[in-house]
């Protein structure tokens, strides 16, 4: 959810910008932990803040891209929210209001995604990656940019082009 | 977690109790779906009552039984809790203030426990249990006492018992 249909880096930039008065932009992220970018204990302090999760951006292209990957796979949106279960409410929310073609079925809120078992996952953290036993998708963040061990998407037209791909061989399969 | 370690009937025959002033026994609930043990639109308005789901008695047993567990195995709460999203933040405390030593990353709020991957599922419903590529283990419940399909246990001294000797077994095997 976070940095793959939620477009939480730009949250943190905007958040920021308006209790704290300071602008940065996404430069600030590149090659370090979200963490790591603000003073301490200000990253926490946001993330706590009643209102951050349910008004995060839609991450660009996600919902057109979602409509279309359901027409081909069953589309789960597995969000690692339990250590902040005042966002679950939130996360609920925010799903009915921008992805409200996703069903309660398909979404799934959990701490460690190591029992979630999917055939892909797609995630801008390597930490839900590493240990996932299906294929696996880095959406590009940040964070993550110096990582090389996923194949890497870096936006929904790309992660598009990977699906599509992967339809065709299973085709050529069958 | 409801039928499992939540004593969900129990609520029910207390809730409808205290709201409707009518008493019914746990054989009210033998050989059928829960929702035809009450008139029409009666058990949807129950489970949408706040503090319905925070004030769940625990399941006789469940405490000790999951301590002990997790001293052999990753012991993880799953909760088809999404079709009630007003259920979470209360399930959450539940959890908290019940279970208090399972970790936030040991806790999952799902719609369809299809996609969970982990070795064994301990459910009281079937849907859940009967597309588990893992073990399955259905704990008793009344409207799952006429269905066979898959490892009984009627209380969490049986599922210990059924866990003890899958303990030896994997150890005789090793």
């Amino acid at each position: 959810m976070d940095g793959v249909i939620a477009d939480t880096v730009m949250q943190f930039i905007n958040w920021y910008d308006k209790d704290y008065g300071i602008k940065i932009g996404v430069e600030a992220f590149h090659g370090k932990p979200e963490i790591e970018v603000f003073p301490e204990g200000v990253m926490k302090k946001i993330v706590y803040s009643p209102g951050f999760f349910r008004n995060v951006p839609v991450m660009y292209g996600a919902q057109e891209a979602l409509k279309e990957l359901m027409q081909y796979f069953d589309v789960f949106i597995v969000s690692a929210a339990m250590e902040f279960p005042q966002s679950l409410p939130e996360k609920y929310d925010w799903l009915k209001e921008h992805f409200p073609f996703i069903g309660w079925r398909n979404i799934i809120f959990c701490g460690d995604k190591s029992v979630i078992g999917t055939d892909y996952m797609i995630d801008d953290h390597v930490r839900n990656l590493d240990f996932f036993k299906g294929k696996t998708i880095l959406f590009t963040a940040g964070h993550n940019i110096d990582i090389d061990r996923h194949t890497r998407v870096n936006n929904w037209e790309e992660a598009m082009s990977f699906f599509k791909k992967e339809l065709q061989n299973s085709q050529n399969n069958n």
